[in-house]
């Protein structure tokens, strides 16, 4: 008899049908009633075992956390919770869990705190919780490949192996083959990276940017999805040491097609997820209230979670300049008040406090800020034409998400040879270990532009899960590569 | 004015209709016939350009490569080879090429060597031949998560770095945030890895299959898609330092389920590349054929491209134990005649020659070789039963494709706690390296399997490419991490 997914058999239930069903036991209450959960929906199918039916020894191993196979006939229940159950006619214990061990872990059925989910790692897939999170990181991926195919971009494998260190984007980790202890050495004294693997010293990228730049600049529009590394001591509930990067990159776009992308791409993430992750999302959405009301008033989310996935896709982002949004900052009431902890004043980075201010107080939506000073922005982004002296800005765009920060940066690329070049000369950056990103405004340049969303990050909106830690099936961080 | 894409513009054609493109040139003709590209498709728009409305200094930059927006009509083509022509009536030049520049780059449309083109990796996205390759891929890649995605699976994305050294697939890179020169050390002069980013030596890894299996036995149907790594020292035309790997895992299926699910993920693959990408496939099927035909007759393939993909999608894989390929090889002509280079004999593992026999000769299609000794399989495999003493077998399967070899190795995997664990024992694992692993055959354990699929492979099968340098953007082998 073949076997059916319970997602399947709830979708669409036939009662009177009989079914093989199998899965991991979450709960066997009063011998009677087992919950049983296979991973391909949050809901539990309810199966009723008539204990007279079956050998006591059977009944003993059906324990929560070990796994069988039923064959029953589907009939409506009389109980309230669920539409149908299974009257259990066979019974097979496919893998049995010592109840005794099972309570040291989290599948034992209570509430577990986050910090110690995270421990059990290797566990915590088969709680509510994270079978939900990791479903919906799976929608969240694949709504991205939708998104992207159906507009006709094209996925590169930017390389995760680099010999590039011009990015500039954070810390970089080594890898190496080199013998740890006593590598080779040059006459001068330094180690002699022409004997490790690549024949030089290689990093872990920080972004698959300006490789992905050579693809779109020849097949139009393509988009990266992979991991990117920042060897940064930064124990913060926003930050992962290995995180996964989505960077479209757009041939003939300017910054304001970049925005109209970026825009359109989060509603469709937004859109989907709600569209084909109702049941998981109807549980993230209670959890987090129930979570709310154990915090004081002033810290509590105005919307819920669905609510405000709502509200992305029903509503324009605000879109200011970088120069308005200092001028917002300093007119505010916050700011005369002196509530700010770091001063404001054109030309230095916004702080973190800042954008929140101007996301959750000011606009109440998502916001995106364009045109930064030069000074705290990549050399590849283009410069803004008519600056005055002392004020320059770039084509750059942040993308601020209510209790995230910064969702997406991105900016339209310098396309221009001898501006780019000044640029790399002004940020150290010897034109010789770029010469092929070059190449690019050598031969038939043209306007272009790009962002990166971090993923880790919208699945944490869109899960309404607060640390990062929490979305990543295995989370590296500072002292931590576990499983 | 609204620019279209030329893959649009061809795909339904308006004569008659104004249309704005923005591409590179390809070629300039007659001072009359531009072959425009802008990457959406391997097809050029042909654009006529009146010469006598133009200013001669715009039309000396219209150059192989250079970049321009034309605005005009299209109109039905005169001549062959087009269908619709774009009578130019506006020209921007977006960006110019120098000619002598252009020469001695891959841009220069003539024939290159696949050689030279991987040293301009930056440059041959704007080929043909690299444009038709890498749009494949993305098909590829997009095929993928399709199949999976609509059969319930879940991606998850298993960690790059990893502490875990104990699946034995391949010799790894270490990633380390230490000093190269002078790492810390332990007393007994040992370097201190404690001191390390992550508190410990931590690897790139060579497959996310352990961590897919936790998953897999919690939300039932997953897969991974992401890179792997190997350090190994191997300069062949089938290996790469760094590449992609897809890693499906399924509870409660066995090694059958798990060649059903194998074989029509690969056949799904072909149909959605014939069906997605018939001109780019055209493309590569002719380029092939002109391939061959400077080879002697007895290295040609019996099949075109598009035929050998055809032959997948429409024929049965033939599937055999070990034991059965053994007797094949031993009975063939080819062995008495003693032209294999290596012994067959049951116990060692097939060299390539006996594969290539096998798949090619003998049956000459897709072969699923199933059962192999235990002797040489991973410690995960899941122990057959009743087999004979000393002929112990576990339940693999490798599916080998022809001109490609090895194309997904996988197996259903062991369940069984205590067979598990004497098998880490006999492979010199440490338990507690592995409790994780062990773990979810403590609670609720359930017959489960899975495979990996090269996918620069499967891409290298479907364009016909014959180095696998040549179908990934920028390709990581020993001495080379170039851009």
């Amino acid at each position: 008899m073949k076997r059916i997914k319970i997602a399947d058999l709830l979708s669409q239930p036939k009662v009177g049908e009989r079914y093989l069903v199998k899965g991991w036991v979450r709960s066997f209450r009063n011998d009677r009633f087992i919950q049983l959960n296979d991973g391909s929906t949050i809901n539990n199918l309810q199966a009723v075992v008539e204990a007279a039916n079956f050998d006591e020894a059977i009944l003993k191993k059906i324990t929560t956390a070990a796994s069988v196979g039923l064959i029953g006939v589907l009939t409506e229940s009389q109980g309230s919770g669920q539409a149908v159950e299974l009257q259990v006619s066979e019974i097979e214990i496919i893998g049995e869990a010592n109840p005794d061990e099972v309570q040291k872990t989290v599948m034992q059925p209570k509430k577990h705190s986050l910090e110690y989910l995270r421990e059990q790692a290797h566990l915590r897939f088969r709680t509510n919780l994270f079978g939900a999170v990791f479903r919906v990181r799976h929608a969240v991926s694949y709504a991205i490949h939708q998104f992207f195919n159906d507009r006709g971009f094209y996925y590169i494998h930017t390389p995760i192996i680099t010999g590039s260190d011009a990015e500039g984007a954070g810390e970089m980790f080594r890898v190496t083959n080199l013998d740890a202890k006593n590598p080779p050495l040059n006459e001068d004294g330094s180690v002699n990276f022409s004997e490790d693997f690549f024949g030089k010293a290689v990093n872990l990228t920080v972004s698959g940017q300006l490789e992905g730049e050579l693809a779109a600049l020849a097949l139009g529009q393509i988009y990266t999805f992979g991991p990117t590394f920042r060897a940064e001591n930064s124990n913060t509930s926003r930050h992962l040491a290995e995180f996964w990067m989505i960077e479209p990159e757009v041939a003939f776009n300017d910054i304001h097609d970049n925005m109209d992308l970026a825009e359109n791409m989060l509603k469709y993430i937004c859109e989907y997820v709600m569209k084909n992750c109702a049941d998981d999302l109807k549980f993230l959405n209670e959890r987090e209230a129930q979570e709310q009301q154990s915090k004081p008033q002033n810290e509590r989310n105005e919307l819920g979670l669905i609510e405000r996935l709502q509200f992305v896709t029903t509503n324009d982002f605000k879109r200011i300049t970088y120069t308005e949004a200092i001028d917002v900052l300093m007119n505010s009431n916050h700011y005369k008040k002196k509530k700010f902890k770091y001063d404001v004043n054109w030309g230095t980075d916004l702080q973190s406090e800042h954008e929140r201010y101007l996301v959750e107080k000011e606009f109440k939506r998502p916001v995106i800020i364009t045109d930064y000073p030069a000074s705290f922005k990549a050399f590849y982004m283009r410069a803004n034409d008519g600056c005055e002296p002392g004020k320059e800005t770039v084509a750059a765009m942040d993308i601020l998400f209510p209790g995230i920060g910064e969702m997406v940066g991105g900016s339209q690329r310098e396309e221009r040879l001898e501006v780019l070049k000044k640029k790399c000369a002004d940020f150290g950056i010897h034109e010789e270990e770029l010469w092929w990103y070059l190449d690019t405004r050598r031969f038939g340049s043209v306007p272009h532009a790009g962002f990166g969303l971090g993923f880790e990050r919208m699945v944490m909106f869109v899960t309404g899960m607060t640390n990062i830690r929490d979305v990543i099936p295995f989370p590296r961080t500072p002292q931590n590569a576990e499983f």
